[in-house]
């Protein structure tokens, strides 16, 4: 038995996301895609055999869709994960959950009345087996309650069109969710301090920032983000517990010796980083959809990381420190 | 479309790429299984929807399966394989091709009278990320030409019933195989060294052992093979060219900081070390007899690695050094 | 030709010089100690056969001490300093160069009006390999111009006595000289955040702490400050440039692989990690006092440490970010 | 109280000695220096203060000599290593004690009919921080029992007089010493394979070779011996025992990220890798001699290694497996 699979937005990661789902979920069937440009979606329905719509509302309301994969703009996800709540079929929701705090919230109090969970946003980092690794490190108490965590966030380098503001809402947002995720505890207070921009990144872009995070019971983040280091995609994290620490981000690799050294690689991006993980979190939203269960991040996830970025980016805009507050957490997210 | 696979013997090899094929390739359909304890094949039919069979000869001739998977014991398969050829169904046989030359040479001479190859032999590691990474350093010429290669290989334990030329015949034959795949050439002579045996070993069995192989080109190979390491599941290589060297084997995951040192992470089992090598295995292997082809390790690879571990194997009981001899390669082997 | 010099002060640091100017400095003579507590510095001084003094004055004052390491209790550093440069004799003073700005400024006011530098002070990361590297690296851009720094202060234990502010003032110290000499940059701002305290700790004891310091040509440095962590001593450095990263801290030794993992070591206190640059330290001090030069760290270095140190336990005690102001630098410190 | 020695020789190797006595050995003074190219001996006597002589036996004669370290041509180490024992005076001798078997047993016959040890040979492996942490993890029983020694010996290049034999004698003959001190066992048997020659070492050097040698309780030793692998000085040993391994070897310094990839650092030479181990070397045979005892590499290791390597280079020349047979091992030699 295949889950039917509709995916909106054909862009660059809905064709990522479609091709993974034909050569990796074998209990996945892509019948349907839609984008605005309806060329591109029909490119993408030949190769897979699927059905192509201009219009993502037409695809969700397709009875032939069981279930909803969103890749269109940020802007487009409250509406199109609100008319999936309304449609019932579960969908998994590309980062952003929404832009803003206020459309998270529309989406949160949608599906905080339903009966159970429809909604996963795509934070695939958790499904990452570096980060399992991590987690069960931290988890088995190995190094003692946390303290401190050090995360590195680089890029070789953005288009130009990014912005300041869009290292936190973009990349940064991957350290929040992680952060919370591994500690389960929720951010407070969020500090951005900017460092002389790199000479190499697009003018105007303020990048690195260093971003300080505080959490609920006093654990103590800090976030580089670094979007434009030249020499590849480096995700690092080290978490400092009462009696040791556990890290992660170290790229093995077969190691050459050579020219009066050693050296080993280090992958250009994050589909060689994360390819694995991408992949791994569509088995898992598939087989748990098949079996009725959506337990990945939850939209109080998606509202959470947003709450926390838009702080973020006030301190980056205003300067100091800026608390996060957040409404209660409905009953539905435990 | 999907391609209709049966799977000879359903032991623990087989039904290990039963869940492969039925969890990681979307192209594949497993519609027979076979085995002489029929209520284990039923067992595994029953979870993927397949035919059970008790003969393997029958699942081989059943019309419904396009290409067969042998993992039955290593002397069924110069039998089955014959039969596939006879039936010019694509199989992909589990290593050994067979265990003797003589067997090795029967299949051989079957399929060198085809007008293309039919038959694919298990040697997976030519699947894994790494040792890609290696043959393509080696290959971009990064380190020069070959000039000798050092192998480790390490199991934590072993069966009680594993025996001392089984350390060739099970372990060693992957470093053969590697070997002349790395480099491209045929291996000609092999002396094997005993050290004392290790007290933790199972009584009787030599290990470790030191395997030593010459290539026609006069490249130097060492192998350690030692079955009963205690500390886990650990291949590395390293090649030394003439202008530096590249290695494979570290074992990053998470790396803490506790108790005065760091630690890391090494593998149970060959499970979770080859655990993607395997499923590439299958989805190219699935890919390739689709498009028409067969092109992963052939009947002659088979052939000739066997006809160096019988030489080791001598070395081994007799001592000193062995020449290893071959048949002429038959055109269709290139 | 040997350098006679007088050490002030034969506690357990004291001591530690005496016998590497002992064991590992052919050119230098230990003819004075002294001590408040006579008796150890009689001790000592039968060691290595040299005069016992109560006073460090009287020390000071023997014709036969050509130059003096003053290794006393930090509040008494002022004074002793300022009795050698009234003396004209070569100092090498423990850090801190005084433990208030204050102190520190009448150092540097009565040494600015001679017509050499005469005061060295203690800062030895700078004669570490480790660090020398980094600082060439850097200096040879081989990563670009520098944007970020992140450093980790780790030791495994503090004794009972040690307090919040001690952290900074006797722990972060290095870092921050280490940041003013690899960067050649002063430090213009600070902020202090403090993570919830290890239970591990001493009762009171805030640690960790993470300080962010900001220099004049806005490189963002942050500095962990975790002097319980169990595990070891592990001093770890990044510096982040504009087209790549260098790293100082990997602990090789010896690497073990056993129980399911590979394990190296980590140097239990600064004695292991630091020996060698202490006495590299003592080496070129005396060999440059021998030619008639003080090159190591100055009292301007001295003073500016302190002056960050202060602002950063006044953010440490008042919370938010703290300017830090420096007089004008004199012309004998270039 | 200073220890008076004569150093016989002032090459290379001699000059690199007289530095290490003066700059880092503080109980030692250099009083003599001999060479047959007097005006070499000149230079260095002037520059240390000792005076010069062409002649070593007048040096080992001179009464103001009390101990003698010969770092003259190997040829010339059983005459001047006879005479300091005729003269009872301690002896440090650069590798190798003699050239042949029957040199080496004219020395040992000659010593040990001595109260006491006088000779040390020049094994500085044994005084390195990294052999001494490897020995102590195999001695604690870390790794379990010892079963397999893989030794890597890599130079950059070579001058051009050197030969295949010298591969043996003059860099495996450090792994030979290594091997008889980590196990405290002696060498019973050794093979020689050759590599195809790399073209880039001189015309007519057999470079690489790989040398297995057998222990007297069964332990396999390979020794890789690359003596132009052109990048750089790379010394690697790993132990395998019956519950884990114990390795050395790398090289951390500091790790570049940068240009696609993450980079450290490798020694060019002898001299960055091995300074500790000389001056170590020195100071403990100062100290020693002072002392009253000598407890350094023997004669009878000196012999012995030789002695092996006698074999390994007959192995070399003639193919096959070569016993070696030692004499009885006089008292002295405990």
């Amino acid at each position: 038995m295949s889950l039917r699979i509709g995916v909106v937005g054909t862009g660059a990661m809905g064709r990522y996301h479609v091709e993974r789902l034909a050569s990796g979920v074998p209990d996945a069937q892509v019948v349907a895609v839609s984008d605005v440009y309806v060329e591109g979606a029909k490119q993408v329905a030949e190769q897979v055999g699927a059905r192509a719509y201009a219009d993502g509302h037409e695809l969700i309301g397709d009875d032939q869709v069981q279930a909803v994969l969103i890749a269109s703009p940020g802007f487009t996800h409250e509406e199109f994960t609100l008319a999936c709540l309304a449609a019932d079929k579960p969908v998994l929701c590309e980062k952003p959950l929404a832009p803003t705090i206020d459309a998270c919230l529309r989406v949160l109090e949608a599906e905080a009345v339903t009966p159970r969970r429809l909604v996963q946003v795509g934070f695939m980092r958790r499904y990452d087996e570096g980060f399992r690794a991590l987690k069960a490190t931290v988890d088995a108490g190995r190094v003692g309650r946390p303290l401190l965590l050090h995360c590195r966030h680089r890029n070789a380098d953005v288009p130009p069109a990014f912005t300041s503001d869009m290292m936190i809402t973009d990349s940064v947002v991957h350290d929040i969710d992680v952060t919370r995720w591994l500690l389960g505890q929720e951010i407070v207070a969020t500090t951005v301090f900017k460092a002389r921009p790199s000479s190499l990144a697009p003018q105007g872009l303020q990048d690195p920032q260093m971003v300080m995070l505080e959490t609920a019971e006093g654990v103590l983040v800090d976030v580089e983000s670094f979007v434009t280091c030249q020499y590849g995609y480096d995700i690092r994290y080290e978490l400092v517990g009462e009696s040791g620490t556990v890290a992660l981000g170290e790229h093995p690799g077969v190691q050459v010796r050579a020219e009066g050294g050693h050296h080993g690689p280090i992958p250009p991006d994050y589909r060689e980083r994360f390819g694995d993980a991408y992949q791994r979190e569509l088995q898992e939203w598939v087989a748990g959809v098949l079996d009725g269960q959506v337990v990945g991040p939850s939209t109080w996830d998606g509202y959470a990381t947003t709450a926390v970025a838009e702080a973020a980016v006030e301190s980056q805009t205003k300067g100091g420190r800026v608390a996060v507050g957040l409404v209660e957490r409905p009953a539905l997210y435990g």
